[in-house]
């Protein structure tokens, strides 16, 4: 005897436009919607990739398990700060820059400006002549931070006097490392390269990263991914907005830096700094970042995305099957919001390691915990934030166990993008950023939202089909 | 001519049973709901009481629009903490305690070991039996904060050498002042009493007051509302949840107390205190809703209600056109959640001047900023938070210009709760709280909701229509 076709309440699949399943949802009844369209925006070739890959779906699908796992299954503390010569052996006349490798002579402005001012502060050269000469004939190294287990943010400079954040992933044992933030404006990351910046990265080396480092030795290390998962439920997505991680951050330190401040002056100019600095967490929060995306590269037939990063020239991405490798594509304007007297024509195409942040599922894709980030999307609310979070979901494999969004009721952020879900939609990831000038010398000049491009996921869907 | 019938999109009037207006809504067709019920809830006394004060509608619609402004426009910033007797000259022998006046015979049992304990701790009398013998034969005064421009949580016990914050109202002129947090747990608020209780008490005497005074000095003030501001974007509701505000008041504090803080073994220990504490900014938002109600109060013809608190016993409001009258009704019992080993059979009834904070909109009526805080409501999230602001702004005039929320895409907090719309509706203020054991000694069992008494708000009307 069949089952009578009315034995049950209705279940509807919907497809194509929202508006019905949306009304049906209003109404209780359960609907699936799907929203198609051609796969890979229609084109044959990459169809084709896609297709290939079907064929071995079932090992990619346990890989990306594993490497989802070690992706967001990672324990970031921060544990010490200690000058990068020290931390990293980062050897004389060595300069660690964001994003994937790059020439002197591709770099764009602001990046070059940095390059200089961090020879000039480290005292390789007294000029910023001299300094060129130095890189041109190669007596100067020029690498990426991410060969060095750091990032870097915006021009991601980093040289071996500069003090780091040293973060241990505790669950995997590896380490990263990150410079301390140095506020906004007119500062080495952004470009700007005059005697105020090198006065204050001189402090930061000096004072400010020693005192740091005995705080949080004394502490026995500060659990970050416990921290971040409380900042994102205080409108923190970790990339454009900070204020919640950063006070949070201040607030477990004190009693470490008053403890060790033999110099209170010393702990009043760092409190001084740290009192009026929303975005001092961004740092740590991409050193966490990097400890736990570090491990979960390497993980054979593995389609999910291990790093994102741009040098302001050039957007790379690497892939945890693919090893070490980098798949670049041109980097995309950033479209937001602009400090008095700049506007678009002023600014610089994307840069940084931030965008370390959106691979672990913080920043663009976990706007939605962050109604304040949506108006860098134009007239934006709580519902492009919404949106801005559940479109970066499409191209996803997973949801954070720990990362996760009061406002969507504790769902988790979307999290392990996947190099095939983003050509087969041709969504790719929402990158939260500063906007640097495109001048050398004049610094940050606004906030803003910019895509990935298209391209370094192409190349590496042809690496992992070839 | 007349307009044809059809010469437009509809627009609907729904009223009742509201699913028939949420479908409309999610079809994007302009829809008004009334949800119809019989004023009062069909009470002929009252509805006629309603009638009266219809009469003088718009007198009083002026007076409100004047309390309403004072209410929110208040600018609290804290600029000092001392001993109470040099803050509020308090005297000898005189016990403040929360809500409104009560005699020592109708204390409930939380607060009148919190007032044998104070005894003790002022050295007054050397045990319980000789502080109680002291109260009962009227040689120690109980009064209420409220008549000393303070107020307290829970029990809210205020004695002269305990160190109070200063909070100046800068656009009005007049002051308020609170007793540091002590923390959670066994704490004399609660109506903890043992050696443990008094220990923190000196400390906060003899060395944080001090501290904290000497830091908020040197800042020349921190601006509350501001940071109350910035808190409400970040989950904090301020009655139950206050993590970002404390965390960005100790962030505001770290320069000045670092600067002044001559010992640092004592801002060490400060640090320790302040980086544990996720409600020490509830003391601050406390003094700081003091401080802009205030002068909203002795507005002729104004029905809104400038004091919400309750003793434990008693639940008191006061409205601005009646002056420093106390109407009062049986507290109610919290419903919540319980610390390991506690029920709601351990609980005291309702109880502190916290309340203060409902009354300038934050708190239960603000409980949509703070998703987090809707589960002390039972299985409450999104949905439950957005339904309690939404209940609230029923019996309000106003929404409050500078608090904030940014899930409701940046409208403002529901402020100024009139009288007459509570009796009408028989909605009364939800209020977030703590909950006390009901045995002396024991602390705080719980946290969780609950109402106002209908009858503080019946009395008040007939006084007003009287």
């Amino acid at each position: 005897m069949s089952a009578p076709l009315l034995g049950g309440p209705p279940r509807v699949v919907s497809l194509g436009l929202d508006l019905f399943a949306r009304t049906l949802e209003s109404l209780d009844v359960p609907v699936v919607h799907l929203a198609w369209a051609p796969p890979a925006g229609g084109d044959p070739r990459l169809a084709a990739l896609l297709e290939r890959l079907e064929a071995r779906a079932e090992a990619i699908e346990r890989a990306n398990t594993e490497a989802l796992g070690r992706l967001t299954g990672g324990e970031p503390f921060v544990v010490d700060c200690r000058p990068a010569w020290e931390a990293l052996e980062l050897p004389e006349r060595t300069v660690l820059h964001s994003g994937p490798p790059i020439t002197w002579e591709r770099m764009c402005e602001p990046v070059r400006a940095a390059v200089l001012c961090a020879i000039r502060y480290e005292e390789w050269a007294a000029n910023d002549d001299a300094a060129r000469a130095l890189v041109e004939r190669g007596a100067v190294k020029l690498e990426p931070c991410h060969h060095w287990r750091a990032v870097g943010p915006m021009a991601g400079i980093l040289t071996r006097s500069m003090p780091v954040f040293v973060v241990e992933n505790r669950a995997h044992g590896n380490k990263a490392y990150v410079t301390i933030n140095e506020g906004l404006g007119k500062v080495l990351r952004y470009g700007a390269n005059d005697e105020s910046v090198v006065a204050r990265l001189r402090w930061l080396a000096t004072e400010a990263g020693p005192l740091l480092g005995a705080a949080l030795r004394r502490s026995g290390g500060i659990d970050l991914r416990s921290l971040m998962a409380q900042a994102l439920r205080m409108g923190d997505e970790m990339h454009q907005r900070n204020l919640a991680a950063s006070a949070l951050f201040v607030r477990a330190l004190l009693p470490h830096a008053a403890h060790v401040a033999d110099r209170h002056h010393a702990l009043a100019r760092l409190g001084e700094f740290l009192s009026g600095h929303d975005q001092f967490f961004l740092n740590l929060a991409m050193a966490a970042g990097k400890a736990m995306a570090d491990p979960a590269a390497g993980v054979a037939d593995s389609t999910l995305v291990t790093t994102l990063a741009r040098n302001g020239t050039d957007f790379g991405i690497r892939v945890s099957g693919l090893g070490d490798r980098w798949f670049t594509a041109p980097v995309e304007m950033p479209v937001g919001l602009y400090l008095p007297g700049f506007g678009p024509e002023d600014a610089n195409p994307d840069m940084g390691d931030s965008a370390i942040v959106e691979t672990i599922g913080l920043g663009g894709g976990a706007m939605a915990a962050s109604p304040a980030v949506a108006r860098f999307l134009g007239a934006g609310g709580v519902h492009e934030a919404m949106a801005a979070t559940a479109e970066i979901r499409e191209i996803c494999v997973g949801e954070h166990p720990i990362f996760r969004i009061p406002a969507l009721d504790e769902r988790g952020v979307p999290v392990g993008i996947d190099v095939r879900r983003v050509v087969e939609t041709g969504v790719t990831p929402i990158i939260n950023t500063g906007i640097a000038s495109k001048k050398a010398g004049v610094g940050q000049v606004g906030a803003g939202v910019v895509r990935a491009p298209l391209g370094c996921f192409t190349a590496a869907l042809e690496a992992l089909a070839g």
